[in-house]
């Protein structure tokens, strides 16, 4: 069983970490979960305390529950927060070697620093806009290549009979393409699975998702979309494109592939946590940009899910990647459709153009746009809720890849059936007009001239047929076929989402929404019998798409952007963002948003705005983790060894205290180092005896620390011989002096205050002798969460 | 001397402060300036000695300085970093008081706080766009009524001769209207002169800028503002609706108004600066909205400007007032124009409706476009030059009142004769088409049928004249017109800003870029000799105007979106962007933009982004001001009362310490206390002694401390008697007990990012046994800048 979560987990392979979360179950626990906030052996560490209190009671015995070994019950993985997810560091370690790099840089130095960002960023975007050239292309090749053979096989078989063949044909078509894709994301590299977007916004709010900006990845992630879209699933090929965008952003702004193993020398200063947020955050925003056309939309969309810290240069820099992004692939694009330097057809989805004369809306449609949103809320909430129940069942029983795989052929088998079977028992023709928009026009059993209405929806790629849904002629669907092709779509959609296929939900959505949308228009229409000119089926579409969107994702501020940039016109501004605001307000009154839906499924130590409303009776000596494992300024290679060796704690950060000689004084915090440090620290030896010995040693420098930079060795591939343990080492120049700290009586929110807004991944609480008492964590701040009945707080577990 | 800055400085009148910023000259000190971080007096006060170090004597030498009563040289006051600028505390005061009111309150309890702060949101929305729509209307009528009777009149007096009665009707007609500005300005609320968007950007940074938000300075300013744009002056009336938007947020949020006496006994829970904070920067987004009918510029300039802490909930609402702001101006103006319903009009100033399929722009035109940024950068830097010298000049010698509301007349004066001059020089005539667009179109000289192309440009209100510029047909305007317009524009907006008016800048610059941008246009055009479709000039008109504007002002996303909101057009999105940046980076190299001169002119201690990137030398010791005064935690009220009192420190808060008993040992920091927490206490007489001899007096509520917010009274006003002072007073309830601190090898950039990010007030400086040894302020971290030759310290002022 202890494979189990192994591919649907995101951070199964545990080949980063070396140890973390093998061995352990997610769900159906047999092994007892090991003790998690507790420090075993490794005698000779400087050990503090845990602060006695009598408030802590709850809290210890709920802690300790695990570690008797009689777990009442497992609970559902949303309830779990896993131990097994790193933090990013966010706040740079202002050691002693940053301090004279820092200070030895000139004014001028500085300044070629921020050119080389500005640089970074117009890489990105450009690199960004090419990958969504590349994409759109081949999905416009592909798919064209797939409709063209199966129109003429249908159109063959029409006259004849015998139509169960081309049937057949697009069934084994679109399995086909779902096949490569899908057996890439299971086989080669699971993360790129879905849209991404849920691992970004983890990745931006500072949680080490493994793999997720890997070169690798990318690759996964590009063919595996194209051959998604391409194999006809009811999938966007948008959040795809923000995911690249963020793994772009993290290679270049590295200068090097650790993957390729080339290292080009190039922006060494960025490699760390902070500054590759912030490139990772321009290439998030480049993705949107490229996908939608909607260059602010971009920028929004990445401050809104990543920075909580707003940098008005930063921020310039990310709407330039984005700028970059979206001019590039449409210059690419207009040579491509063989209009070179016509820029005006952004994204790679764009809702055409929306004449603001021809669908102006009036203040007293307003209320009819709030149902809408309110409808769209509930549809979206359904949509979460399966979707959520799906997901627990693919965690628990589909998680072998040869499963996922067939998985994904069933569905798309299935999706081939039943649109098929929509076209074909469908009798909605409808005239093609000498200016048809309709790529591949079904005529079927139609009469000549006329061409079979439910295969504009259907047999298209979901793009087109979004632009159908908005702009054909009024009179281009009747109810019967939107009604049946909202109902279909809409559990299509929701079985595709979380498939082990690389694949956006911003489309199908958007075409759900737009097929309800559309039909709430035609019946508005009918209702009202002078043939209003406002009730445009385009405009309700459009309002509908928006609804069904924001009712899944729940996106606020940068989705109401991004649709006003997709659509062209600032007109919609205000209707989009009352549809959006009530589509929120109604989901999340039954659900949460799908994207946190899953990263919830994940267990991830996902850090909120703010800390839950009704935490101010919690202060940090309580959500604190103690006892510390603290180290002395100058300590013992073994009792380093041992300590970092200890698989049970897996401690990412140990505070140095500093013992006053000859005093029984307790000892005071005097700064905070990483394992990944000690880990250079142990494999370049830089011991106190050493250095004595070998005076001309080079020193060691912030290089050294960058070049092991992401992916630093485990522990146990650095070997120390039974002399070297007796060595001193001196961590004075390595450690960061001047660590945040908190006093142990800090309420919750002051604490997650200053974690969340500096991106901190470890707060020091010490009491009023400046004594090491604890240790805050992610983890320690996002167990909490406001839940039905107020404060809940959720189990750690190594899964 | 002593009231030289009286009238032209932010924060001249005192009346708040009660003590500070009197008797000390801005400029030419004849008076010697006090000691500003020396603690004279209060014998009994515990105080901790300033930590030696052999670093710090080159600080202490140039702090004490004018101790020694002899200043070498009073240097400019952009040098110079006033003391007088108190801090707003954006960090709650999170006392036992709080956190007891906190924990009281049940989950629905902070639903229906959320509730009311949409509530409140939605108000905001409301007030701000009808403050909008009325300026906006009364403006038209005024404006209207002015230009109609001088038509009349120059009509008259074309045929007769004698046009100069012409021009001394409106000259004496433009001098009325500025007169009355002028007055209100000048003698009644200084702080409402000019657009009020540096005093928000200080604001919203955190300092507190006396009165700015107070009921009367809207009033004066909203009826300013309609005076000075009805009299002719260059300005626009957009930037003082941000400064409206903020006023309203202020008083709504606070459910009162202390002007009027009127306490409605709603939203208390809203009075304090962070949560006021939040209002107003909502209040400045429907500003911007209202303004430009940019709902999302409107919060992106909130939060360029403004919050350093971005937050997803906070975001919403500030859109949401935004979008209210919009709507209900254009609801109320569409009724007023006769077509209820019809919202397509956004915003006080609309750029008119830009056809993508006319002007759209090919890629060749970006060199160009950007070419045209550069230009507007330089201009912009010589606009704010001019007007740098300007406001220095107006420092030193335009102070009082009568001289200011002159200077005032003068300028309106000499418009009224500039723009005559032009008007009557010029012989560009143009046909009157059958649907003209001029409002007020001038014949003079011309031939019947036809109108004086100048005319349009200088006889009509700035917003009328931008459209034009935009949207007239190719060939309106002659090249000679165009250039002697912006000529003469250019510098009679550079004079008009900074005078004693209520008046924006934003109209003046794009109507001064959109003349020059409409003559690049123009000769393009006849560069290019087969006419090309391209080079349409209203298209280089706008592009024109965001470079000057972008020149002037230095914004970036914000204007960028506005640019794009109020053209309504997303396809001019990237050559905006374009434009803007490289208008400010040539701009930059020259000039900072117009709004952080006046900053800079006001010695505001203005917190920018980051800290100055060379100042990684610095610590928390060097930057820090010591000695500190501290309280202990059971304080003599006489000692109290002698350090409150004490004018020549004003200190505004005191960390609390305590000592252990019948030891030795230094006293350890336990909390930090606020000056007004202290005034509120000794106006309640919250004495040890007093609580134990009258059992049953009422305990101190939070509600004692929101009732006395924000005015609270001076400590003059406070009596103590001889036998009060004797007694004591337990801090321990109302301090906060967890402030945050850094120790002292703490880096700048380091303290600064805490300062910033969490908007601290007071930062401790604590040694490793955790006792005071400074204490970190904003005016300490404002000080260092990054001049031309590296870091610069500015010198403090009690100025």
């Amino acid at each position: 069983m202890a494979n189990i979560t192994k591919k649907v987990s995101w951070s199964s392979r545990g080949d980063d970490s070396g140890l973390a979360g093998e061995g352990t179950p997610l769900l159906n626990g047999t092994e007892i979960p090991k003790p998690s906030r507790q420090l075993s052996g490794s005698g000779s560490v400087f050990r503090i305390g845990r602060f006695s209190t009598v408030d802590l009671e709850d809290d210890i015995t709920s802690e300790e529950d695990p570690i008797r070994g009689r777990p009442k019950e497992i609970p559902h993985n949303e309830k779990l927060l896993s131990l097994k997810y790193e933090s990013l560091d966010y706040d740079n370690i202002e050691n002693q070697l940053f301090l004279e790099e820092e200070r030895r840089m000139s004014h001028m130095g500085f300044r070629c620093l921020e050119i080389s960002r500005w640089v970074i960023c117009g890489l990105i975007g450009i690199l960004t806009g090419l990958i969504a050239c590349f994409i759109d292309i081949m999905v416009e090749k592909l798919a064209g290549c797939k409709y063209q053979v199966i129109k003429e096989n249908i159109e063959k078989f029409t006259e004849v009979g015998g139509l169960s063949i081309s049937l057949i044909l697009w069934a084994v078509l679109n399995c086909a393409f779902v096949l490569v894709g899908g057996i890439m994301v299971a086989y080669f590299e699971p993360i790129a699975a879905g849209s991404g977007i849920p691992q970004i916004k983890c990745y931006l709010n500072g949680v080490k998702i493994p793999r997720v900006v890997r070169l690798k990845t990318l690759l996964v992630k590009v063919l595996g979309v194209i051959c998604s879209v391409a194999g006809g699933l009811a999938v966007g090929k948008e959040g795809p494109m923000i995911h690249s965008g963020a793994v772009v952003a993290a290679g270049v702004s590295q200068g090097r592939s650790t993957s390729l193993k080339r290292d080009f020398k190039m922006f060494e200063y960025f490699r760390r946590d902070t500054e590759k947020r912030d490139f990772v955050s321009a290439g998030a925003a480049a993705g949107v940009s490229a996908a939608f056309g909607a260059p602010v939309g971009g920028v929004l969309f990445s401050l809104e899910e990543g920075a909580s810290f707003w940098n008005q240069m930063l921020t310039w820099r990310i709407f330039f990647a984005s700028m970059i992004s979206t001019f590039t692939l449409n210059f690419f694009l207009s040579i491509y459709h063989g209009k070179p330097g016509d820029l005006s057809n952004p994204g790679l989805i764009n809702f055409g153009r929306f004449e603001s004369d021809s669908v102006a809306y009036y203040y007293y449609e307003l209320p009819l746009f709030m149902g809408m949103g309110a409808i769209g809320g509930l549809l979206g909430a359904l949509f979460n809720s399966i979707n959520y129940w799906l997901t627990i069942f693919r965690i628990r029983y589909v998680h072998r890849p040869c499963l996922q795989v067939m998985e994904a052929l069933l569905v798309a088998a299935v999706t081939a059936t039943v649109s098929f079977t929509m076209i074909y028992f469908s009798n909605d023709c409808q005239p093609l007009g000498p200016e048809h928009n309709e790529e591949y026009p079904l005529q079927l059993f139609c009469a000549d001239g006329e061409y079979n209405s439910m295969a504009t929806a259907f047999f298209n790629t979901p793009e087109r047929s979004v632009r159908s849904l908005f702009h054909n002629q009024p009179g281009s669907y009747n109810p019967l076929t939107l009604g049946l092709f909202t109902l279909t779509y809409f559990f299509l959609a929701c079985w595709t989402y979380g498939l082990a296929v690389s694949a956006g939900v911003f489309i199908p959505s958007l075409l759900i929404g737009a097929a309800w949308g559309r039909l709430c228009g035609i019946l508005l229409a009918s209702f009202t019998p002078t043939s209003p000119i406002w009730a445009d089926p385009g405009k309700y579409a459009l309002i509908g798409a928006a609804a069904q969107l924001g009712g899944i994702v729940r996106m606020t501020l940068s989705l109401t952007v991004i649709m006003v940039e997709a659509t062209g016109n600032v007109t919609y501004g205000l209707p989009i963002m009352l549809v959006l605001m009530t589509a929120k307000i109604v989901g999340d009154y039954f659900q949460e948003g799908l994207y946190d839906i899953h990263i919830k499924l994940q267990s991830v130590p996902f850090l909120h705005w703010e800390a839950p409303a009704t935490s101010h009776w919690l202060t940090a000596r309580e959500v604190m983790s103690s006892p510390v494992t603290c180290f002395n300024r100058i300590e013992k290679v073994g009792t380093i060894v041992d300590v970092l060796s200890n698989t049970s704690t897996n401690h990412n950060g140990f505070p140095v205290v500093v013992q006053v000689l000859d005093s029984d004084e307790p000892a005071k915090l005097c700064g905070l180092i990483l394992r990944s440090q000690l880990i250079v620290l142990l494999k370049h030896k830089v011991f106190v005896e050493l250095a004595r010995s070998r005076l001309s040693q080079r020193k060691l420098q912030l290089k050294d620390f960058r070049d092991a930079y992401p992916r630093f060795p485990p522990i146990q591939s650095i070997h120390v011989s039974q002399d070297e343990r007796e060595c001193m080492m001196d961590l004075t120049e390595f450690m960061n002096a001047t660590p945040y700290t908190v006093p142990q009586d800090t309420s919750l929110p002051r604490v997650f205050k200053l974690f969340r807004a500096l991106g901190l991944r470890h707060l020091v609480v010490v009491d009023d002798e400046n004594r090491v008492i604890g240790l805050v964590t992610r983890k320690d701040l996002a167990r909490y969460h406001l839940g039905k009945h107020g404060l809940e707080e959720l189990q750690l577990a190594q899964t």
